[in-house]
């Protein structure tokens, strides 16, 4: 290529690599905390029915306001609260990131936390710091408070409950946090459907928080979906960031259908929530690993006597993928694994005891 | 709000306006270059038949590999040459941007041009220098290498054809300002289906352009998938800055079943292009205005003996959207139609005749 074009290209491209993405085919894909349960779309330009016809050749609701009429109904959300849409949690991050574009600025998580903070944070171009976890996961709160002091960051993100430990934080630290802070708290409620806990009544009480939430966790991962609540200022210096019609219209379309339809996804979150339960149990009885309790749809564990990296491996011969998180902070040979469907699940325990039992 | 976020906000928030749409509910809706022609899609959760299923529940492929090869056959590529996605050319633009988010770097383009090449540099922080057409809205190339030996531009946007003007570039011109600049230019076809005319080949040549390209402007606006054409090296760094899973599942299926029935969509591209010559040739005959020709599927016009933005209300009235374009340089007085279906066509013509016999 052009030699030229590298001095013009920013200095820390070579610093961002590509992001990792490991094949599954034929594998029990337990690594991205996908829903196991297929939800079927079936796309056709013929019209054969009146319900559900989208008009493709006109560009998208850029505010997709049919899907926040019903989104902000079903929160019972105040008036002066509002929303903003991207495709999936990840462009929602960018634009809070973008508004925030500044020398100087920082962004703040906790470490380990989900990865894209970090990621979009430096694709951005801001300055990201991380304050380690507790060893049992749980938040340093003074720690935090000492960075926040010390730093000034302008982002704080927290991902509640947590990836990919699964804990979720006691709502006093998070208050703490949210009021020693002088600007922004995002709060990622990505895995609300698995843990049933929210923070969206503090978004009355603080100015200065956003909460993230997803359709990705529910089982519509491939539609890329996800809002932001936060007071009416917030979310409108959050839309200019946004690109106008970045949420297609089907899209838009599926999510109306879901969430007129959404005992059908509530009722397999119930079925991933108890098959968590049953999971952990199992997992808990499992010589050789530590297993940590989680409240997503996720569990993280420990290996004590062999390299994690080789039970991933292994675990992959036996036809399981799993997430390696033993390189991060932290994480010291651990796995993480999404909870499957029954015979996923039950492929995985026997995998991994039969690893284990090497 | 929290007062003191503001102090974090990036400075230049409050200059950076919302992005203007105008309602269209009534009205016949030549405002945006879509397509006239609906394809419908219909979306359900039900399995029907095999075709066209996609698991929702899985995240989407990231590199969208499957449209990929069948685009790479269709254009006859070399095998160095690669693709990225965007959701729409705005999201490709954005990447293209971060990819050179350094101090000091400027973007360039001709203006009046795509509005969204100024409105994308400066969300993500760039500086935007611009160079104004001809009065025929033909480049300036003189006054460009000017202004690129004195500003030194890291991205240059050239419109191919241009919008709002409709005019295509001569090749020359523009291989005389791919020469001279020390960076990349970006080439963006994006009403190639109309105007037939291409760069791509110049990839082979000139390592530093890259090529957009977009579905948008042939019927589906509403699935917002764009492409970028370019080196390997080039499209790696873009993808660097690409959200992993930007594009959804159901978008990338649809374009899909689109490539392989790729003759429905361009037998109406040939109606559009016929309907825009004989819509050209009438407003040739309509006085008090002065039709510009174009190569896109829209028309722009200056009105001469009357206020364009009045003439844009009377428009509005008799029901039908046109563009205000009067406000933007070089464009006084302008304003410009999409080329409708034939109804559509004829109610414009008759709605302007009469408002400019007024």
């Amino acid at each position: 290529m052009n030699k030229k074009i590298f001095d013009y290209l920013r200095k820390d491209i070579k610093n961002i690599g590509n992001y990792e993405i490991v094949g599954a085919e034929g594998l029990a894909k337990l690594d991205a905390m996908e829903n196991p349960y297929e939800f079927l779309a079936n796309i056709s330009f013929e019209k054969f029915s009146d319900k559900n016809l989208v008009s493709l050749n006109r560009y998208p609701d850029s505010y997709c306001n049919n899907t926040k009429d019903i989104i902000k109904k079903s929160l019972n959300l105040n008036c002066n609260i509002d929303l903003a849409f991207g495709n999936g949690s990840d462009e929602l991050i960018q634009m809070i990131c973008l508004a925030f574009l500044k020398e100087g600025n920082k962004v703040l998580a906790p470490e380990p936390s989900f990865s894209m903070y970090e990621r979009i944070t430096k694709i951005v171009g801001l300055e990201f710091i991380s304050v380690p976890l507790a060893k049992d996961f749980n938040l340093n709160i003074e720690d935090i408070k000492k960075v926040i002091k010390r730093s000034d960051p302008a982002i704080v993100f927290l991902a509640y409950p947590n990836n990919p430990t699964g804990n979720v934080w006691d709502e006093e630290s998070v208050i703490e946090i949210i009021k020693s802070s002088n600007s922004l708290v995002v709060i990622d409620e990505a895995y609300f459907p698995f843990s049933k806990k929210t923070l969206v009544n503090l978004i009355d009480e603080y100015e200065n928080i956003i909460i993230l939430r997803t359709f990705s966790k529910i089982g519509l991962a491939g539609i890329r979906f996800g809002y932001a609540i936060g007071n009416e200022e917030l979310i409108s210096i959050i839309n200019k960031m946004r690109l106008p019609f970045n949420i297609n219209s089907m899209s838009q379309n599926v999510i109306n259908v879901v969430l007129k339809n959404l005992e059908k996804f509530n009722f397999r979150v119930e079925e991933i929530i108890q098959a968590r339960k049953e999971l952990f149990s199992k997992m808990l009885s499992i010589k050789g690993i530590e297993t940590y309790e989680s409240y997503a749809n996720f569990i993280l564990f420990r290996i004590l006597d062999k390299d994690a990296g080789e039970v991933f491996n292994s675990l992959c011969e036996l036809g399981v993928l799993v997430k390696d998180v033993s390189g991060e902070p932290g994480l010291k040979n651990c796995l993480r694994v999404t909870v499957g469907n029954e015979s996923e699940n039950s492929i995985f325990l026997s995998s991994l005891e039969s690893i284990l039992l090497r």
